[in-house]
């Protein structure tokens, strides 16, 4: 019998190779030299996790094995693929599809490893949140950008709202994968739902 | 008998109300959207006390428990109430006030887990000075700005000083909370009175 | 007999002098008040240990010793004798020598300490890739630039080269301190090379 994959895997695979290619693409929107892009794209795709496992005390996966490395290059050189092809140009909506599922992954991951820390409720909500916008912020801060978490009302709140969903799922007790794929599901399809409808609040 | 409260739970408490309502004001007089504001208050609130856990290699108690995020909110909250009444503009005094507060009642508590974990003297007013500027830092970079502490020769100092008084009072042995009070009073002291008579030094 | 200097502490003070003395000059350089270029140099020298330790799960050193701030205070100083001497003026080599030296030391103890914390050779590069450029890339950030990493092809390279060479002469079996000369002679053989003959690649 096979073993089914660990739903924490599939999703910091996915995030992993999601990130790096945001990452990328957005090193590369900005002008940067290649290796700048690549720098870029790896910081986006170890940012959110780093961020993760320092909060709970752990060291991250990126140093200790070679698999998280290798799903963000994979998504590195799918990124400068691209952009040579000239078929993700400024403002190509892979960028922003990319941007999403790394941020609807890496909510997940954070809920994960929040609910396996121990931590409260609030925590494991703040955990997929902070996991899941820290890759993207980091690249903006690096490239001196307002972060796209304070720039965009439904950014933060869609991870925020996959985290909620986790704790619900398995709070009725459905069998894992669902909790972690509700999450995926639910942050995926507000963040596109709110870049396509163009969803915001208004000012103060 | 009622127990006393404990002088960190009280610091702690002080700062995350005052940290939460001077990021969410921080973050309403640079426009941004409720969201915004409302992530830009929890992150300066909960900021300097990450950096100090992660540090002394703590989970940081945010995610552990409810009452840290409980105040931060109440500050959030009282921000964006007195935002939309009008009473706290551009340049109104409440979020140099409530800065001040967070930046000393945060020194304190800085100081405070930097003994607990056994550092080093120098390593107390470090800690005590990075949780103090940490969240206000924290939002400027997010905005953008050149941080505070480095334009404001008397935004770090208070809070450093706070730090070596919080030593030399518990040096003499006088009882708690009396080394918490003094460093709160000095941090806050020097930087209301920095404030208020403009100091700086001349640049080199 | 006279115990011979420990690699990582001949690496580790030579980084906090030529980091400290670095972010200083860039401080002043800035226009910074003397508060803020001592603040600059501290955070310059300290970032890159401090992230370096907190990934791998130790408390930083300049918390628990007054030997790792010294070194700092001892770079400051100098770089502000420097400085009101008017020997390092703008654009000055003084900074970028400071700089190169700080980026090939931190490299070497970045691959040292994850040696030690048995990460995988990846993480080992990566470790000394980020001790190196992070407390130049802190102190741009804190200044809102753009990182020197992102804007520059061959300043994060020679820090992963280095930490490439320290693997390898180590597991040639060469007796200490072979791995961390070598990390650092290769590490600012190639960063200075990079400076004087303008290395780049083209843009993507």
């Amino acid at each position: 019998m096979v073993a089914p994959p660990d739903p924490f895997a599939v999703a910091n695979a996915l995030g992993l190779v999601a990130f790096g290619a945001a990452g990328a693409l957005k090193g590369a929107e900005a002008d940067l030299d290649p290796f700048g892009v690549v720098v870029l794209g790896l910081l986006t795709a170890f940012g959110g996790g780093a961020l993760r496992d320092v909060l709970v005390g752990r060291t991250p996966a990126s140093l200790l094995t070679t698999g998280d490395v290798t799903f963000a290059f994979v998504g590195v050189a799918v990124a400068v693929v691209l952009s040579l092809s000239g078929v993700a140009g400024r403002d190509h909506p892979a960028l922003a599809l990319a941007d999403s599922v790394g941020l609807a992954a890496f909510a997940a991951t954070g809920a994960l490893v929040g609910v396996d820390a121990g931590v409260s409720p609030f925590g494991v909500v703040l955990l997929a949140t902070l996991t899941g916008v820290g890759g993207g912020s980091l690249s903006d801060l690096l490239l001196t950008r307002v972060p796209v978490v304070l720039r965009e009302d439904f950014y933060a709140t869609p991870a925020l709202a996959g985290g909620v969903a986790l704790l619900a799922v398995r709070a009725a007790n459905v069998a894992p994968p669902a909790p972690t794929a509700t999450c995926v599901g639910v942050t995926l399809a507000l963040r596109l739902a709110a870049i396509r409808y163009d969803w915001s609040l208004p000012s103060l």
